[in-house]
């Protein structure tokens, strides 16, 4: 409750225009007002007119397609993450319309919002297994009104395709980069742009990368300076973080 | 090299007022030019007049003052972190003039730069022993040109006290949110505010915090969208991060 | 053997009533009578009138339902905890007036007790995916006379629903707190409450949650003084101690 | 701000005897006037009458002397933990009263409080080495008016020692149990007694015990129901979280 | 080579009875024949009789099959573990006498040797889960010659269960300890039995069982002096130590 | 661009038989033509004449085809790795006259090349069930011009079979270790021999040998100076290094 | 109690010779005795006459030479381990006649027992650095009554050095494996004797042997059947291991 | 013994010429003949007329000399490595003349051979903190008769100062890639060039680095082919592997 609002409904009360138990009931909600707000506002900012996010994992097919149409009641838009097949299948169904990202694993109902954050944000993806969670990435990005860029199978391993993308690597406004095995991308990376560097280890490897662990720990030690990281697989995230950095 | 530079080198070659065999020399920093180029990009940017970091850790007093001196020679300022008792006591009778912070065991001598980032980082701290890592954060922040305030003492075992500071925390460009123990900070933060959240985990903690895993696990873990974290103690890399963000 | 018991059988041997074989054979079980009167006495406070709990993992379907009709012989009631949908089925058929709670993956045959512990047991979950695990704990308070209520889906990142329940939560005799991804819950709970907070870590998160690895730490870690903490997903564990805090 | 309260304020504001600015200042506390209360409150059945617990740890000396001087300001008393042998003689020669416990390295300040809480709490170790974690859990209790008894060196490789104590055991309206090594005392002491047990694992151990992991995981893993367990050393939370259990 | 056939061997060379050539060829063997000859003798205790395990993990059907064929051909018996259900049904229907241990997941094909060793192995299990790698262990000491006698379900949250048997379990030659979860069983038994305990930690456990490691590390650490650790799971091996230690 | 490349472009300029333009064109790749060359140098060298190897793992049976459809294009062969069922069928049928070695679950297409290295690589392993990891190393140097040689089931427990090896095993270029379980293999031939030892751990283990951890954590700690260690089960990469190091 | 006793007191009280007042109070300690009874047979044989072990770690000189007095009061000898030098100090002065093993930090006070146990152990280590642990191990056979013999620094990496002592290693009645690094000595020792091996992990090794994690997990992982695993540096539990074995 | 050893020697017997006794004692040593054989190539070969290594971690300083006195009696030189400042010290005043690398803690006595093996090994190290373990390499490789040539401080966060390297990297005959932090180095080096890279991971970083785990897995998954691994910080070891790869 604004001050303003605050002050006119304490004016109303003396005028003995609201009676004092309504006065009450009114100011009941005050002592989480202020975080609604907070809520609502943080809301409108990141999602921009996408109302919900689904995660299919651990839900049965009957359930995700009864969420997707509660959320379809209030929302634009609607976008399932993580979906098994059966789930992805229901999905179509239900909603003739949808837009499905097979390597991401997602599904998208309704339509994308415009655009709503400062720059473009450049993914880029060490292998070309790490591609499924870059796309998870994407996907959230365009879901949310960022403006997204696939830069893929740029490992280390051979720096000359890397170094061959490094001019439109440089023009973004931040980077989201994917990757397995020994994680090193993020550290090359950062060396080279000036913008923000998000980190997204990957469960791609073998052995010792005790699924994605390896990757984890070699991004969070990068000794390029201000790199950040997220969890394991987390594409999702990655995006969230950079629409966040990318807020006008 | 940039392309107009190309040509004219070119045309010199073609008018004859250039021999093959220099021309040939200037190409040959070719393939490293635009490396260098983006290097020397990267660091106007992000260091703005400030030209060296000097690590502590591992290094002796002897050549602590002696790298000190070298990067003042084509630096206008120097922060040195991580610096042991002996460190300081060197610096600051080599450097008079030079700033020391001795919670976050940072000197820094020269002129700190004039404001050259967008809006101001929030340095937020779980508990009085997480201090520390959130000074070397607004200490390097303040080196490197960016504004820093401070919110400290504010865990979530007291949330009183961390609503308390909500308008503030949500009027910041970025947060910097600096917690040991359960890492929970992060996560109640990121509900509450629309702006980037970097995680930092501390050390601090008791047996099963196992030097700070516990709360880095919990930062990666967040059930807030769009947290992204750095490595634990590392307060430098998370204002670095932050300055990547907030540039225009 | 209580001491007038083994003052009566002394006397009956002294007064020739009792020959010496028969009772040094009454005698033989002294040595484990003190330690069975425990366990008798300790499972009626805890147990109520119910007899047996059956652990569904890793039994075939025949020996459950055989298991579950032995106890029922000398048992007013039997529990079945984390069932497959084999032995659900099977516990179905062959005792048609069982309760199931599909989501906690139990089957309850036989009548409950009626309440006979102090207060109720709010039993809080901070995600939708928390809740089986909740559930367990809930079900298994309801089969030992315990009070159980839920409150679920008031995870850390959303303060504003945890602090809509408040008062409820403050009336709570003990709470027992579900938490998965960076397990904060317990934490910010223990702060607002004065009663008894259980933290049960769930296996629910992705990546470097490292199956509930990342929780457990995390609620082990607790800034809030006086959480204690179960298991990984063990919402029994968790029911089993709170009956312990509760019993008069 | 109860609601008694709330009304009590409107009606004044209605009957014109106080200036709506004056009402929009007193409101202003509303947001989190509930969760202060729920604070005082919790710090009022938890600490009855005892203001402050300075954690040694880290702390210099002249700091911690300080602190606890700042403290007796609005507390009858103090309760310093973990305190080195340099701090514990600062604290003596500061307040000569004190009384120091030098295997739990506690120094207490001030009167301690009456019993506030039900019942005994039994504070049990394994071995003669787990008796600093034992009392600091013991003097945590006395320090917050908590009545404890203390029964050391009771560990399992002995048993005839642990169950001539059983009597006792069984009376006690909690148990803390410390135990280092394999863990074990936890397990089979809640075999024997129908009260909450309380595990606390402690970091005593050769080679694998690796820090106190050992105990801990053992604990967590209980074969007896209703087990909770604490942080590695942790005899304070442990002591907190019985005064959590035995308040009325 | 014996020294006593070396000499005859040399005579004989010098007797002008075996040419140099046949003496070199026979002599070539030496550097082995030691070590081949410590390994058949060692063989001769260990397995009397018995000549081939299989372990059934990793193999398909076919091969086996064969394996035990080929076995046959030079052994009087084989012993098959960790058998899939295939592999169980493929061996029954090639060798119908053959003895299969479902809950063991065992298969002996061929005679079970007479008893060659001191005493009796007292194989016991803390819970009902363990029995599978505890019949492991008492199968492999019948099929090598050793006795064996199971106690089953005594773990120590039941301590009278325990305390039942120990008159029998005082009278072992060693005791094979099976316990997952918690892994108390074994500090408790050694500190109640002279004999050798053999502690095999299992898999059984949730969540922070971690697949084992919270009984193994906790039976490392036993507080009981003088037990020793197998790998989680491993009947076979620690059989195979019980025999080590009762050959005469 | 080699020099003499660049020399005769610049004298076509000078001599103005080149465009200034169409120079500007070539010279674009400048920056990135020694990385390249480097590139393929360095394939040139540690491939002979073999352009891709596809890793089956992850990969949908219509893209496996593909990809080695592709490859074939320009390449005389492909090596296709850690293959499915449905992979092997299906590369099978489109390209009949391949090599399908079923234990290393390998293909290769087209033929092999001719021996391109220094020595013969001598492929040990301790079990046979290290044998799969051991000849997915045999077919890679096969398939890259490599001279191998298997050496399988001779493990430290045998030691008789590992030293009636030695002769030829000290005549190897290079010897690859393929283990499991304590993984001690390496150490012991890297006594014997004075070649470079490249160990493979394997998954191969029950319980604490956490995937393949135990053997490579043996294997990085080996007292025998010299061993060098490759990721678990990484049978491809210890083949690609042996190559490294016996190019002339 | 045995049966005899009991039916005697049984007896007298029938003929009325002991009131049963009298026969009560005798009968009360019955539920302890049988164990007592255990615990002291127990320790008649492990101990043979030997009262006291003090593990010296964490313990303060003045404890630890007033407890080695107390000792001595019903005990022929003290064995005090892991001491340090101001604790080997203090006992010596002390104890004039006690002896002192420098490398093994042990001190023994009294006469040690005469031999009671089969055979003798050798205590086997791998390198010199593993001597330490060996010789706690030999001292603490020693002050038991058994018969212990060094065989020290014949790690796998020199095999002809443990080849050569091979002879007097497969005379041993149990063998004591002490090693650090990669931990391959037991597993190589096992393949070659038929006697027990009890495998000591130790801490030595650098970097990835994570405090003897390494050399603990190879050698639980033990390709050779039969051996068994004490803690981390336990010299001293794999003495009394290995004197639980030897008794007669 | 070589076969015309053993037929010279069975002909002196049937001559008559050589004693059956005499003939025996020298038999005696042939099953550890070829294997001290192997030792001795082997160390002719790595060592050149270099005797003995001294490890200094956990010797005295009295001890230390004694070992290198005793070295020298029968070799050329003596290279002691990980030596604390009291060593350095007493070594140097034992032997005037002796070598003392600092930032490697390394002491050369004796003079060194001259290069023994093929090629010059280059030691690149990423960072300056990695140096130390850089130079533990290169003094060893110097020691031990190979040529080597220092890389240092060209980690990939400064990429151009690599590449700038890159035509020098390309000459090596084999490469020791140091480096700490992420670990990425060797990954982004076997790239670049067709020698063997020898990826030493150092114990150099901040919090998550965990004592260099986090580059010893990211460089155990590399995702260029080919890269092999030692322990953390051995560099010694790393040298010792080249020198396997480079003999002629």
């Amino acid at each position: 409750m604004e001050p303003k609002q605050l002050r006119a409904l304490l004016r109303q009360v003396r005028a003995g225009r609201l009676p004092v138990a309504a006065a009450m009931e009114r100011l009941a909600e005050l002592p989480y007002a202020e975080l609604g707000f907070a809520k609502v506002d943080h809301h409108r900012r990141l999602r921009t007119g996408f109302a919900e996010v689904i995660f299919g994992t651990g839900k049965n097919v009957a359930d995700t397609v009864a969420i997707a149409e509660r959320a379809l009641a209030h929302a634009p838009a609607v976008l399932a993450t993580r979906l098994s097949d059966a789930q992805v299948s229901a999905l179509s169904r239900r909603f003739p319309g949808a837009l499905h990202n097979e390597r991401a694993r997602i599904v998208r109902i309704g339509r994308a919002p415009r655009p709503a954050y400062r720059g473009t944000v450049t993914v880029v993806s060490a292998g070309t297994s790490d591609i499924p969670v870059a796309e998870e990435a994407r996907e959230t990005l365009a879901a949310f009104g960022g403006r997204a860029k696939p830069c893929y199978d740029v490992g280390v391993a051979g720096l000359h395709r890397l170094l061959h993308r490094l001019p439109e690597l440089r023009r973004a406004a931040a980077i989201i980069a994917v990757a397995g095995m020994e994680g090193a991308l993020p550290s090359v990376l950062a060396g080279l742009v000036p913008c923000p560097v998000i980190a997204v280890p990957t469960s791609i490897g073998y052995g010792a990368s005790f699924g994605g662990l390896a990757a984890l720990l070699a991004m969070l030690n990068s000794c390029a300076a201000g790199v950040t990281v997220v969890n394991i697989d987390n594409g999702f995230g990655a995006a969230m973080a950079a629409l966040r950095m990318l807020r006008d």
